[in-house]
């Protein structure tokens, strides 16, 4: 128990104290943790000693507005780090609690305004879900080849745009682009026009983190968990009318580089520790993995997640609140461990602050689908919401807030949100 | 004409003052110019007031270890760059011929280390060349559905990997990744190995400068030559068999991020201006392209290409240079400045020291292919060295060196060597 006082459905318990950067009216961006329903401001907590003889250059690290130093340090480091914030918020632990400097370096998260944790120097987003592999398998291909032939074997991924990871709160303007004209016979064509079939993609981003090997030396499974630092909630935007046309045979473009939204608050994988649980696969074992990617403790953490769609009531200005889907972590197939693995097997040199996103996370249920593509089943079905309203896909003025947290016992260890409203095309010009 | 001297064959004449980034024994990274078989350090030059009056902060701009700061400023100041420059090295102009500095900021190229020109915030590669579309239609779909749907609506491109960008002179090891079992089913899965099928693909990259718009704020056609900072040569190594496995349908990935090398001089706009010429497209009637990509200067520049593999001879340690191929810049269907504008159709935002590769460039000649794939046609035919040896795909001690240069009347603006060796597998662990 910490001496700050929160309640139990608190995002930011003692159990959790996941690092962040924020800036307030006093202060530039700095370095963070949250502790209850405060950021507390670990720049000027070095500043004034509380936290020497962690083994690194303290006042460096922290006053950075972003967190790559410190994600460059190894292991050790960070969890020295979350040992020494434990005992200074520790009930009991009067250091803190009696300084002067107390109401200074707590302050209210809603007086602070949040950035991107990190300068991310390249994002990747993953495809690591079977069963969202296999829900869009089956729209597109039929049911008898829903999975590609190398899904079971490699964590399939493709290289983001770095650029445009937004910090939650941010909001994006509808993307334009090239739409095929004729629904039946790709030859006819494009047209320009704002994308109509927005969509977000629940998903879980994975932070990067400690000394890393050079080009052409692959990080071994055995080394990888060293390099997690912590993890993040994700909305991978998605407009589906500009991907279906533009993806043959790249990948998808511009259909993902308008935005990508992370919430601001890393969790670190010793916060998650006590929630390791299986994955919903149990064991991969049909096929096994090659060596290099099989993992001695294949798992995952059991992480509630859900979507939160505000969307616009017919009267007024008020926001309607519907939660249109409830995944888990444990949906996937793929670890962030073996993504990463996977990523420098032919010699890719990662890097401290990279990005790497899981992929849409759904589950078995059309409850836990993780994407409106997948709950709408590619615009058959209507979504209900709260109000009676009903949406197939995202419309101009949706707020669409993804959430997740672990449930312990009395506690919660959270994310925070990772949030962000659609403008109508163009409102950014 | 230059007081500096150098014959015609030399890359770097007074009509091409390429910018990039240099190191000696007395001195760390900082911004150049190159004349004849020299770099021009452009930090002293500044320092002792040779760039006053250009409307920037010169001093802190070109001491940088990275031109990002110099390809922020608004394309005037590069062209007031490039014009003091030119007439500080022309004859009849004595400040620079007849100061103490001389000796100290002309430094043989061969004394120098040269960097990366610029911090790659991100790295994107096109697909733009209509006969390279073409000839892997060929190969994987035949003849009559070569080329996709899309590719003559857009520039088809995809997210690259901004960590793993070299410069020209850093070796690779082959990398190792996921082969496909059986060459017929793919279903029998993978192997572990080392890639078998390593080749080049011959790309010219173009470097993003200037005031950019923010997210959510496409770029125009018109504005887009205001944000081509310059180019340099490129080689997208490629790990075919990597790529034929994994890339299925979200784009290559391991394939291609175990290292992209580049020349480390950037040439600017300005020098190439004298080698506009039209696109072997000639123009883009069938179909139009959207407004939003239409070019009113729809063209390309005459850069002759060639690719010199350096293999090892039968018998002893010398290497032995054949031109395997000769293509040009000609032969690009979409331009640099309609990739940009594409690229942000959807609201991306760009960012000065952004690369963006060509894709590569291949002619209609079987000659002029831009890759050992086309060449070798699938690995059907042998593509003969100069001491009677045959290669299809790189074997391990070739280097592979990309050249190109544009003729003038007694000069050429060149591009100085993109050149990296091939080690053995492993060999960097
Ligand atoms: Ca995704
Ligand atoms: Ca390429
Ligand atoms: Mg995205
Ligand atoms: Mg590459
Ligand atoms: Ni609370």
């Amino acid at each position: 128990r910490s001496w700050v006082e929160y309640d139990a459905q608190c995002d930011f318990p003692l159990q959790n104290l996941p690092f962040g950067v924020f800036s307030c009216s006093q202060r530039g961006p700095r370095c963070a943790t949250a502790i209850g329903h405060y950021a507390l401001d670990l720049a000027l907590l070095a500043e004034h000693g509380f936290l020497q003889g962690l083994g690194f250059d303290e006042r460096r690290v922290f006053r950075q507005p972003a967190l790559n130093a410190f994600m460059s340090l190894p292991r050790p480091a960070w969890r020295a780090t979350r040992a020494r914030l434990t005992e200074l918020l520790s009930e009991g632990d009067e250091r803190l609690r009696r300084s002067d400097l107390r109401e200074t370096v707590l302050r209210p998260l809603q007086e602070v305004k949040m950035h991107l944790p990190a300068k991310i120097g390249d994002y990747t987003d993953f495809y690591s879900s079977r069963e969202h592999a296999t829900n869009v398998g089956i729209m597109f291909r039929g049911k008898d080849n829903a999975l590609q032939p190398n899904w079971l074997h490699l964590p399939v991924g493709y290289h983001g745009r770095a650029s445009s990871v937004v910090v939650s709160g941010t909001p994006l303007a509808r993307p334009r682009g090239q739409l095929q004209k004729s629904k039946e016979d790709p030859w006819q064509g494009s047209v320009y026009g704002p994308c109509k079939l927005l969509d977000f993609e629940l998903e879980i981003g994975c932070f990067v983190g400690g000394e890393l090997p050079p080009l052409g030396r692959p990080l071994s499974i055995a080394e990888a968990a060293e390099h997690v630092f912590g993890y993040v909630l994700m909305n991978d935007w998605s407009a589906r009318d500009i991907q279906a046309w533009e993806y043959v045979p790249l990948g998808p473009f511009g259909a993902k580089n308008f935005g990508t939204t992370i919430s601001p608050w890393v969790v670190t994988p010793d916060a998650l520790e006590p929630f390791v649980c299986a994955t919903s696969a149990g064991t991969q074992s049909e096929p096994q993995p090659l060596p290099y990617l099989q993992e001695e403790n294949y798992s995952s953490y059991d992480i509630k997640l859900a979507v939160d769609l505000h969307t616009p009531s017919k009267a007024g200005s008020e926001k309607v609140i519907t939660t249109i889907t409830e995944s888990n972590f444990r949906h996937m197939y793929w670890t962030p461990r073996q993504q990463l693995v996977h990523h420098s097997v032919t010699g890719c040199n990662m890097a401290p602050g990279d990005l790497l996103g899981s992929g849409t996370i759904s589950g078995t249920e059309q409850r836990s689908y993780g994407s409106m593509l997948e709950l709408s089943w590619r615009g058959a079905n209507e979504i209900p919401l709260a109000d009676g309203q009903v949406r197939k896909f995202l419309q101009d003025g949706d707020v669409c807030n993804v959430r997740g947290f672990c449930q312990g016992e009395g506690f919660r260890v959270g994310f925070g949100d990772c949030s962000g409203e659609v403008l109508p095309a163009g409102t950014l010009d």
